[in-house]
Parts: structure tokens; sequence; C-alpha cells
């Protein structure tokens, strides 16, 4: 039986046609498998930024193939791999350098996964064209998951599960920034649960911001200048203002750390 | 019976995942339906462009569905709305603030319309993917259109048809600014037939520009420096000059209004 | 019997919906057809870059229809027109101006070529949309190639196969930059195999580089601030250096002219 759709995401952008060779390696083995650009504009070699593209879409991804390159250490000895994912029914191929490990957590236990064997040009490689799409299309047309290469455990797959926050004593959460959308909108590792013990007003550090916030539910509920938590629409806490970006105003970039503490916990000057 | 294919236009840009989560959750209810991008690159929030884009493009629109998302009141009141064009066979899928309806009605008199249920997801809305493909997806697939929420009256719609251009005493025209395209073609709501009564050489009056001007059949027939009436591949009358932007040398933007009149009416001086 | 996808090429950019209004235009009339983009960001009227970009891409090709535009003689005389390539049971549907030629003759035989006749539509053309999808869409649907307009030679089509590189009497080799890539990397039309008697140390000449370079097989094999011989994805050599741009250095650009000859040959000033 086949997998179903191929969802592709990379750092490829839309200038050149390497997007566009890509669909046709898979058209032409798979020529009645869907392929879903979910974007090919992560920035150049930011594995952290693709990772979480992938992670924050998870929940959308229809059962079938997850095409992911975005891949500094071609040529060099990373390994390529496919991961499955038994109870999502669920096949995630590309590089093993953490791309693919927050989404496919996220999506269930992983329960294989084998290594992709090069396939020389001789040439310089594009492992995309070479060895990821040819994999995904036979993945995606139902080719038995232990015929692609030789097993490897699953636990030795570079990267980690999108870090959980951590609590404090006093009731505090330490949480990280994961992104920086485009209206400044800094979304968090942390779910509404997180915080829900520290009620409507709570103290937050986050950057250059340090005082009193409050969770609204919507971005409008802010006040014009007013920094607050809002849940986003991946359900995430994220440090908002309102028509401005709270992320430029408060020098928040990906990987920084914030906290959420009981309201009054902040000392002011 | 299904609809057929989802053609799909927004301001989301290709920058993030926006465009291919939508995708996602079409693919998901409906796997076998076509998804067609119109363009992604409405400028932000700038609903009178998708208007008139889906409005320009509606010629060329298949038997399906369209999904448009330009959406600047999405969390306030603003309803989201499907509209069904029985002529044309066409439902148009959005939200009610006026992105539909010029295209809706030039494919032919409107024979219902529904309120789309809000769907509640915790956080901040993102209802392309949450109200409206998910609508989108059922109307490809052939559902009742009925079923997708309560009837409303299609004269309540916000917004109104391309205005027509209207016509002066002595035969003048005044007509309106559309669209300025990447050549700095001005493009009209008027028509060749509505100027034919004027012959070939027209006074015309369009930003800082005030004087004779010729009617040509193509760009090239222009002269260097010569601002004339072209009619371009949409079938209207746009102001142009040869080999430059005929906006930027008269100032012309998108809502501008400009009258084309009888051969020497226009004084000079 | 169908000829399978269509893969579409053009210098449309992604800003405006020229490019969905093209896809609208064969879903129309052949629903079940998919249309794989390559790239739409050719620069514009850059008949030599689009032309390049469908070569490189061809053995990647599936068999099927290729819909190419880049244009900047629409309009004027230049014919549209369709070319068979019979054993690769390849359509290729475009402008006469040389766009076609190179991926064509590199694709076996020209067995074919009819005029496609224009399509009036009383105003400035879109050949894209009227003259070039349609005939795409009929022939991806199986139409009888000679049904599509009167045949023509294909010996008068515009344009040339990519030149081969052409040797000098000491063993010399004479090639041409044809691509510069975003990494700048040069793309040679010469192949390992054509300096391959010359050892892995030559001697180059290149923009503003004249002495020794080594020949590897991987970008990263470069010293830093080293200018080397590199085969790239595509199997062709290119003048490349390691993270920097080696275009940029050198000043190189397409069309530029190159020699690589035996080691010692080169007497620097």
């Amino acid at each position: 039986v086949t997998r179903g759709p191929v969802t592709f995401l990379s750092d490829y952008g839309l200038e050149d046609e390497f997007v566009g060779i890509v669909h046709l390696v898979i058209a032409r083995r798979a020529p009645d498998v869907a392929v879903i650009d979910l974007t090919h504009q992560i920035p150049a070699h930011d594995v952290r930024a693709g990772a979480l593209t992938l992670w924050r879409a998870a929940p959308w991804l229809t059962q079938g193939v997850i095409l992911a390159v975005v891949d500094p250490g071609v040529g060099t000895g990373r390994r390529a791999v496919a991961v499955e994912v038994a109870g999502a029914g669920t096949v995630l191929v590309g590089p093993d350098n953490g791309l693919l490990l927050p989404a496919a957590s996220s999506l269930g236990p992983l329960t294989g996964a084998v290594e992709l064997p090069p396939r020389h040009t001789g040439g310089a490689t594009f492992a995309g064209r070479d060895v990821f799409a040819p994999a995904a299309a036979e993945l995606a047309l139902g080719a038995e998951f232990s015929r692609l290469g030789p097993a490897i455990d699953p636990g030795t797959l570079e990267g980690r599960p999108v870090p959980e926050p951590t609590g404090g004593q006093d009731g505090s959460l330490y949480a990280e920034v994961l992104w920086v959308d485009r209206f400044g909108n800094a979304q968090l590792n942390a779910r509404p649960a997180d915080v829900d013990h520290l009620g409507r007003i709570v103290d937050l550090q986050a950057g250059s911001f340090a005082g009193p916030a409050r969770r609204v539910a919507a971005y409008g509920e802010l006040d014009a200048g007013e920094v607050g938590l809002v849940t986003d629409s991946y359900g995430l806490l994220s440090v908002s203002s309102r028509a401005a970006s709270a992320a430029a105003r408060l020098g928040l970039r990906p990987g920084d750390r914030i906290m959420i503490g009981p309201a009054g916990a902040t000392t002011l000057g």
C-alpha cells in the first residue's frame, strides 16, 4: 500500500531550479504521488529553524512521507537517514543532523531507522536529488522501510526533541524562544497549562524587559506599547506586543531564555 | 459530485510555512483534490489588491472552489463566509470584507451565502488553516453548500463589484486606476468599447499628464516617451508608455481617477 | 495516450498571478495532468539563462511536455513553436528564440516542429496564457503533434546546442562560463573527461586568475583562498573556491571564455 503524499521542506529557496528538480525526480518514480511544499525558505543551513518549522507543522502532517533537507554537512560524514514513526504512520527522510528529531518525536515513538546508502555521481553531491528524493518516492509508493538501507538504532540519531520548559522552586517557569515570526512575536516552548497556576498577571523577564505582564487570548487585547503573553495559533505562548515587534523591542532572538514567574516576584530597580 | 480544484490566493507570502500548512489541511481532508496557487504575494492586508487580482483572474477560473484569504480583520467581528455563484458553478470561501465580491459578481448572480462557524483553538486565530481551508476542502469534495453554516443574505455581503467607468456630457469617460503592474502600466476599469466613440486620438488627464494621447493595440506601437492608451492582455485599457513606467512618470496609483475625453477638449496652459 | 506531466519554466516571477493563471488554463483543459514548476525566477527576458537552466535539468525531465516561456519578443514576429524529440518522448513548447534548443538537442534528435497559430484577443498578448499553455495542455492529453499547427523544418529553429569546448594544439581546452550559481561557482561547458589528459594539476586562465590550479572532487578539498576546478553536481567542471565566490573574486560572468592547459604552460609575468 502506498504511504500517501510527500511533504517537502528545504532551505533551497525558489531562485534556482533545485526545488523543481527534486519534484521531477519524485514525479518520474512516483507520478501519482502528490508533493506538498511546506516551505523552501528556511534560512540557508539553519538546521534549528528547519527542525522547529517541521515540529510546528507536525500536527497538520498527513500520514505519509516527510522529506526535509537542510544539510550544511553534505559531503562530510553525516548520515542520510529515514526514520519511521509507527504510531502516526509517518516516515521522515533527510540528513541525520537534528533536523528530523523534534518533529519525529512529537509524532510518536520512533520505531525504526535506516541509513540511506550514498549515490556516487562522480561530482559534488546534490543529496536532495540523488539520495533523499529517490528514497522519499520509494517510500511514498509503499516500499518496505527495511529495504532502503541498513537498520540503525533510532537512539543514535542526532538531535533531541524540543526541550520542555523547566520549573523553578517558587512556581517560576524557565522557557526558550523558539521562533520569531514576521510580526515579531517570540514563540516560546511553553503552553498555557505550563503557567496557568500563575494567574492572569505574571512577572516576565525576557530580553530587556523585566516586570509584570498580562496573559491575553489575542494580540488585540494588549494596549499600545504593552508587552504581554499571548497564546498563538500553534497553541504556544509567545511574548508579544500590539502592532509592533516585541522581539525587536526587547532584543529577543531564537534560543534566548526567558522567565515567567509569580506576580510581584520581580524587583524592579 | 465533487466541485473540482481549489484555487488559492492569499497575502501569506512564501517566507513562512503558512501556505504549506493550508495545503496540508486540504490534502488531509481531500487528498485527490488539486490545489492551484494563484498567488500568495498580495501585499499584506491589502484587501483591494487581493479582490482585484481575483477579479482579473475570474475568466480563467475553472469550475470549483476559490479560497481567498486577505484578512486584516481576523479576530474581530468580521464574518467568515462561503458564497455560491450558480451560473458558473463556483463557490468562493473567505472573509466577508470585500475580498470576494468583485470576482463573485463577475462570475454570475450570487445564489447563496453561508456564514462559516468559528473554530475555537484556545489561542490566536489562523483562520486560513482552521476555518477557511476545512470549508474549502469539504466544498471541493461536494458537500452541500447549506451544510457549512447558517444561510445569510448575499445582499448583506461586504464590498461591491468593480465600479464601472462613468460618462460625462461631452462623451468623456471618467475611469479609475485598478492596478499598476510591474512594468508600470496603469490598468483602468474601462474597456475599448467604452471609448471607441472618441476615435483613435483622445484627450487624456491622468496624474501629471494632460493632453492628446493615442490609442494603440500594443505597447510597441508607442514612440519613445509617448504616453498612450493600450488594451492590455485582460482586455482592459491601460495608461502606458514604451519601455518605461507610465505610472511612475505620471504619479499614478491604484484608486486614482483619470479622464478620457474627445480630442481637442483639453486646454493646455 | 497521454504524454504525462507538464514541466513549466518561465521568467514570470512569483509576485503576480501570471504563473497561477497559466496553471488555471492547463487545469481547465487537462484537469488530471500534473504541472511541475521547474522555476519561474529566470531573470526577466534572459533567454540564455532560461535555455541553460532547461538544459541542466534535461536529464531529470520525465517523458512529457516542457512548457518554457522567456519571451522578450512577444508581439513581434518571433514564432511560437512546439518541438518533438522522438527518442525521449518529449515535446517542448515555447517561443522560437533559442530557449528550447539546448535542452531539446540534448534529449535526442529533433523529429518534428510545428508553428503554433497566434490567438488574437484584441489586446496585448499574454502568450503563455493564450498560446503556449493551451498547446501544452492538448499535448499532455495526447493530441497528435501535427494537429497543433503547420509543420516547420526543425533546422530553421532559432538557437544552437550548448557549445562544446574546443581544444588547442598543446592539449589546452577553451571553455565557456555557462552559469554562476548562488555560491559563486562558475559552471563551465566542460566535463571531467575533457581535461583528464592534463592530470590533476592544470594551468588555468579564468578572469583575473592565471596560474596552476588543482582539480578536486569536492568543494571542501580546496584550501582557503585556493582557486580550483571542481566537478559539480551536474557533472560539469566549475571554477570554484572554498566558502567564497570564485566568480566574484575573478570577475567571471556567464559567457566568459576560460582556458585550461597543461601544468607549466602558463608563464606568469
